[in-house]
């Protein structure tokens, strides 16, 4: 076995889930990431802990959502629900092999799974949970990469001495956390300022999602102005929507374009209220994320970026002192050279 | 998809487990087993019922037992617990393509996890459940087969019309119902007598083991006596024993002997006082199970046996009459010819 599985099970079972003596510890993965699950097995039984693996079959849900009427889809799992109501852990690893596999079922159909899993969801979300990926051959093809590559650029991005990330992201954080103002300035096109004041910085690391790396706060309502421009696609209903360019005034977007699928941009804005809203102001900090993958578990944690990228000419400003000048942060080598 | 999964899944969701609209349906299969897994959801479906679908992985469960101590193996899994409890049915479908995959983890953390995981087994067989076989290449190596001989096996015993076999084992249940005494006699080496006074046959047809195919009753304790020779390998803790040569008296074990492994016969007699006492007499009647394959969910149906061969000079009567000649019923064509 590639010992890079048996580290990224270690940051799983050690670091994020805190997996002790007596816990119940339920693992749903994809099949392809069976080596990844015995590796998490196995020290979850050093550990102490009771352990339920279970695969899931994209094919088989496919096959029973086409089935069944939305009725149907939309009465609670009462098994799942019961299971990981019983869980103190859940361990979730994805990984498949054809992303498109539940792609031909109907939205309308999908919207009821959706709401019959949210409780299920909710009991997930009260455990000692973590959300990793496997480096299966889907998602390498959806980040355009060899498998090979795909298996470096995740366990580079995840397996790594988290308590010196923590401590790193901890100084953007002390910068963060009582700031009134926050400007960011990318070349021309993004010019944007926000009021985060009273709102907390949170120091995401080893924690729900592996790998982390960010450290996130929240903007005041109705504070958000200025123009941003999103030079990586921005993917609404798993279609590609390209140069995505917004203005904000009074906290909403009152402009927006787009050079590809405009329109899918246009009805994801007029959804409901919150949609014209920034709702996180997120900032990347993994730098072994050094290119986007098309998944967001990743994308968000890329290293200089705004959950829009930083291009070569940017600056984060907190309360007018620059914090970050082209990539590099103000408690970092290199700053202001 | 090969139209015999579409079969087998029918045959398991309707005829076996009956699943209505509003069913909370656990699936728990092996990973080989995805096609027809796939089939049973989709059935599941268009029944209205709600569906829980998990590929086990053995070779995570070795790692866990291997890893953990006796202690944590003994401890409950309240999480498949509590899912069972919930399950309305459960689907289990077995078929790995190594049958050795958890076969060096020492007896007594097997004997842990057994314990474990009794309430669980009780929760399962609590609700409509159904236990089949995928045809894997491990089970069909085991049945030193050709996979694909060994599908055309595992199909022809399964996709039947299952009211027409039990209306025909009807028959031998009818006879052996009111029956006070039964002797089996086969070629020089077995001939044996046994009270079944007062205890109800059972017509096993499309009921929890599929496929199924089996008239049983249990004798009276204390009144078996005879010799018997298996001429089928008895297989105790993965191991064959051959040519297993038992003679009862007053309804136990006096004598045995085996031409190869007569040590493990020996020490499963000595278990316990139940272990020398015949539990069951099972009469096999499904003719598509036509060889011995080192599986019990199969050799037990074996057209033609008593849970031990019939040779070609052999007969079972029933109170001093004859209800089989050599492998043929009374009430069969070419009875007596």
């Amino acid at each position: 076995m590639d010992p890079r599985i048996k580290d990224h099970a270690r940051v799983l079972v050690d670091d994020c889930a805190g997996i002790e003596a007596g816990d119940q510890v339920a693992v749903r993965a994809s099949p392809e990431s069976e080596d990844l699950t015995v590796a998490v097995a196995e020290l979850v039984g050093e550990r102490g802990g009771v352990v339920s693996v279970s695969f899931g079959s994209k094919r088989a849900s496919r096959a029973h959502s086409l089935a069944a009427d939305e009725e149907t889809l939309a009465t609670e799992n009462a098994m799942a629900l019961a299971k990981y109501e019983a869980a103190d852990a859940v361990v979730q690893i994805r990984g498949g092999a054809n992303l498109n596999e539940t792609g031909d079922v109907p939205p309308a159909k999908n919207a009821a799974s959706k709401r019959a899993n949210q409780a299920v969801q909710e009991a997930l979300l009260d455990s000692k949970w973590v959300l990793t990926q496997w480096p299966s051959t889907g998602y390498a093809q959806k980040a355009e990469m060899s498998t090979e590559a795909y298996e470096d650029f995740v366990w580079n991005a995840v397996n790594k001495d988290w308590d010196a990330v923590r401590e790193h992201q901890a100084q953007l954080v002390e910068l963060l956390d009582p700031a009134d103002e926050v400007r960011i300035v990318s070349g021309d096109a993004t010019d944007v300022t926000m009021s985060v004041a009273g709102n907390p910085a949170r120091n995401d690391a080893d924690d729900n999602n592996m790998p982390g790396g960010e450290v996130f706060t929240a903007p005041v309502p109705d504070s958000v102005k200025g123009e941003v421009l999103f030079d990586k696609p921005v993917i609404i209903q798993g279609r590609e929507v390209l140069d995505v360019r917004l203005v904000f005034e009074g906290g909403e977007v009152v402009e927006h374009e787009a050079s590809k699928n405009e329109e899918l941009l246009t009805s994801l804005l007029e959804t409901d209220e919150g949609a014209r809203r920034l709702g996180e102001l997120g900032i990347g900090m993994n730098r072994d994320i050094d290119r986007f993958t098309y998944n967001m578990l990743f994308d968000e944690k890329m290293g200089d970026t705004v959950h829009m990228d930083m291009s070569e000419d940017s600056r984060i400003e907190v309360d007018g002192e620059v914090v970050q000048q082209d990539g590099t942060f103000v408690f970092e080598d290199g700053f202001g050279e």
